[in-house]
């Protein structure tokens, strides 16, 4: 396999009208990433050294959002919709380099397995000049057949075009292709527009190669992996498809979800053995979690490193570059971003740290707050090993607490506190006997007046 | 149709001991709203000008729901349950008015649509003098079988009356039908109670209808438009089927919900294209979202209004009169009550903001509490445009801050602060050195003498 | 039944490896409670007076969680694994002691019904010598089957050693067997390890008892109920059988839940009739809840007593020790921990209330913080009826709130307040006109500066 070359061309230009969206039909997301960077990801999986976009409607979005899923990858634009052939052959300067196997596949079809495409290719490897992957929906109705005759495969049909007999195949096509890089342009070229839309139908390469005593197979996939994306339903089915196998495969690594259906994942999130996550955790993009965590119940985490046995939430927020090392704590309703928590830190309740570090064995009290912005810049906050941070205090950054640092609730802090200081910044209370019991008559007495008044 | 006057005579007097609940049973609530409202409103979308409430189990509770979510419904108290057949006659007021057509439907069966409604009136109109609404359900044993004749209904037949042969049929009661206005008194009249509970069932219509050569027909409806609530486990079945198809429409009109099924709509959410919610949001009723805006997970929404482009969550609680204009950002553990945010204005973290305005642009620090409650009312917080309040402060309402005020960190503030103006509301830090550490080892030895002790 | 005496033996001693874990595996939990406590229970249940726990891998933690779940079984060690028999005669010293009836139980098959067991020992009871339990798994591949005869049951084939006539029996085994007292001992030593394995099978008993003319029958369980679990895949599974059932039980008692499929059960929660409890609710172990409460959404309760009529949540955290009594409210971002929160008390927003009284209808204002902990030991706050406490406030406990006291928004209380007292312990305000503009114009001049630098 690895000794012959492959392109990828992949089919996203189309509108995706059905989406009824701004945004191209491919670039909606699965597990936090565009649809067609999941196909991408599929092909180079499958050995596709290269990868080809033909791209048409938004097309300047669509170049822009390439370069950071497929960076390598080139674009080429398919100026009108003349059909897929058409669409394929925009890739020409591409498909004429010469490879061994060009892989045909489409930015809407997300979920297919490399190894679907691996078996393709195998085919090819092994003489055939059309791979053409089929697969078996629930229902056969609409989808075009797959008509075989000895293991070879003559045609394609659109359901329009079958006869009774042909409409009780139940093999149908799901669109991808492998094709023979040193036939892939004559047969591409050899497709013609002669039918009622007048549009080029890579389909047609099928009867053409056979034609040509090529040999045309096809190659079974699931239904999953050849499941296409036209609405938000269907992109919906898609995640759930996607979700359901990458919560089974956590599972079967040594995590615990207690209710995996209530767990989302992104598609780079690492998680270790023996974490146990509890219902309603959500894992956006970049996260990483080691061995024997705890992340509990409600819990929004992304762009976060959790060391091995930290212990998260439940409400906990995490957002990108909260960094929790060994044994860290963020317990309910708190917000970490930007931040380092060291080793046995705990944050535990209703704290906003932002664009700090906190040190080792600290104790960071209820209502804490790191002021970190100005209405223009983000300020530091450094606060040091086993410092003690008072309930309700505010930090005003930039600001540094030495280590051991004693910090008294309510205080609001401007200017650093050195090693082992002990520091106040609130006033000292008085009270005022009776006058609790004034207020409140007064009060109730004004409530009354104006809701006669 | 529109021609044909309509009644609906909805019967809602069961006690529904299954449910084990004070509330009568049809005031249980799917979607947000009474299951008997949801009868009604399907009634009303079937062109059922008028409405009879046949009440009768906490009838005066009924009553005042029902001025809620039906005012213009008659309501007629069931003083003794004596059957169906009588209790739809405790509308006789109602149905001797002359109407064209008589719907007769159930407190109970709320996912009813108004197409099969539409479709028994449509028989009504070509000759028809009653139509029974009929289903079929996964398994018929327990249902009255509806026996058909030459496309005539003949009778509904309670299981335990059926022979074999009649045992065998899949079509069942329903319970619902139409009846000629015309026909409706003296059929309904012409019922007896000869049988063992010494019941009037409105079931014996279709004989007594068919027995004077009157034209009967079925109608079917699906399973899930003929669900009939019994007990909770009911409930919350017809709560999955509603909020199903909801979710289905609000995706195919291009909405997206990555996890459609933990997302949970109110019978009045409208949501516009192009808007994302990440998985475990809330909606309560009351709830009007714009196009483009983004719903992180673990949102709880109810009565609020959220322009284009708003950013909210995740963990945000948008309680009623909440009113986000264009861009307006409300992020995580904040809550926001009767206020405007206006465009653009930023509330990020563990905020309270109640009874306010807050201007255009202006930036709410992390801990911002408006303090809007003195024990007896509640006053009003005024930010203007452009203000910035510094993290931790508390708003003693009422007070106004003047447009591009700037709020110190930490402060309580309880008098009005001036356009551009700087406030401060805080105590000077103090620093003791070495009094942590001091500090510290006391408590270390209190500690240790309390577990001696 | 109760005048026969029984034995459970319950087999715990495997390592469970495809569970990649470091805790053995019948420690795995369901609905928070250890699986094998599960089975002890539903021995308990089904009337086995004494248990005897077979343990091997990680035997000293399996001791120690044995003391909590069930102090009163005796653990026997079984030194080699050396098959199923073999384990269960180390429990020999329990098993001679002269049972009537001996169960033998697995710890990963926790789903079992204690009905099944009493139907098994009925039928030791009527003179069976053996019953086996067995079940219809979906597909019976890899099951060993059961060879009945004329009602008796012949032998537990492996799927290997089956004839394809005996492949085709669905009825197999779920391994759990009850045996009479009396034969029990003699029929676990004849069993020999002559096979592939060289191992001790339970499940030779059956042959050998029916050699011996011994009455050997089935007794069959639902395949829920027979569910073994080996890796956390399975364990998700039964954990969500286990919460389909407590839904369904608590639906049907009367209790609202509007989406069920959200809301997770602990082992021992207690909930009343019509309590409404919204979507995504979580309950940790230890929680009671009275009737006609209301938890909201996006809830996380553990440990906690709630009294009728309580109102919690959205987003409400009650942890251990948290105790409502009734009509109190605990609202959003709140965390209850350590405290009785008295007849209608308010506790609505960005509270911490730990180690507390709050009084009767005392009213809490938002972002409070009871400042609880010196970094070494924690302290109580006691809130009298009525009081009032200001939004922001610290209250540093020790301290005393008397009966009406008023507290100011914002301040931090640091000694105790008298009854119908007003205490401040905040700064007065200071405002400086034009100020903020020059720190706008300031700060944003700095933010550039550093941009440019």
């Amino acid at each position: 396999m690895s000794q012959r070359s492959c392109l990828s061309v992949i089919l996203a230009a189309g509108e995706g009208t059905r989406m009824k969206s701004a945004l191209p039909k491919v670039l909606h997301k699965i597990a936090g990433l565009p649809m067609v960077a999941h196909v991408v990801k599929a092909a180079e999986a499958a050995g596709a050294g290269d990868q080809a976009l033909v791209i048409g409607h938004g097309a300047e979005e669509m170049r822009k959002a390439a370069q950071k899923f497929a960076p390598k990858a080139e674009c080429f634009v398919q100026e009108k919709r003349l059909g897929t052939a058409h669409a394929v052959l925009a890739a020409r300067d591409a498909i004429s380099r010469g490879y061994d196997d060009i892989l045909v596949m489409f930015g809407d079809t997300p979920l297919i397995d490399p190894a679907v495409l691996i078996a393709a290719r195998l085919k090819l490897a092994k003489g055939a000049a059309v791979v053409v992957i089929g697969f078996r929906p629930p229902s056969p109705a609409g989808y075009g057949r797959l008509i075989e005759k000895a293991g070879k495969l003559m045609a394609i049909r659109e359901e329009k075009d079958c006869t009774d007999e042909e409409k009780k195949i139940t093999f149908c096509n799901a669109g991808m292709m492998a094709i023979a890089g040193k036939q892939a342009l004559k047969l591409l070229e050899a497709v013609g527009h002669h039918n009622a839309k007048g549009e080029y139908y890579l389909t047609d390469i099928v009867e053409i190669a056979a034609a040509q005593d090529l040999e045309v197979v096809a190659s079974q996939a699931s239904f999953e992996n050849a499941l296409g994306i036209n609405n938000r339903a269907e992109l919906a089915q898609a995640e759930g498809i996607w979700q359901t196998r990458r919560r089974r495969e956590a599972m079967l690594s040594g995590v615990t979800l207690i209710a995996p259906e209530t767990v989302f994942f992104s598609h780079d999130t690492e998680i270790g053995a023996d974490t146990v996550v509890e219902p309603n955790v959500w894992f956006g993009p970049g996260v990483t979690i080691a061995t024997g965590a705890k992340i509990h119940a409600f819990s929004h985490i992304e762009g976060a490193t959790i060391a091995s046995n930290c212990d998260v939430g439940p409400f906990a927020r995490l957002r990108p570059g909260a960094d929790l090392r060994q044994k860290a704590k963020v317990g309910n309703f708190c917000e970490v971003k930007q931040a380092v928590i060291e080793e046995g830190a705990k944050v535990n309740h209703l704290t906003y740290i932002g664009d700090a570090r906190i040190g080792a064995g600290a104790n960071i009290g209820a209502g804490t707050i790191t002021c970190n912005y100005d209405g223009y810049s983000k300020f530091f906050t450094d606060i040091g090993e086993g410092a003690f941070i008072g309930s309700n205090s505010s930090l005003v950054a930039p600001v540094t607490i030495g280590k051991g640092g004693y910090i008294a609730s309510g205080s609001v802090i401007t200017e650093d506190v050195a090693e082992d200081a002990l520091a106040f910044g609130r006033a000292r209370q008085r009270s005022l006997a009776g006058k609790g019991k004034e207020l409140r008559e007064r009060f109730a007495s004004a409530a009354a007046a104006r809701k006669k008044g």
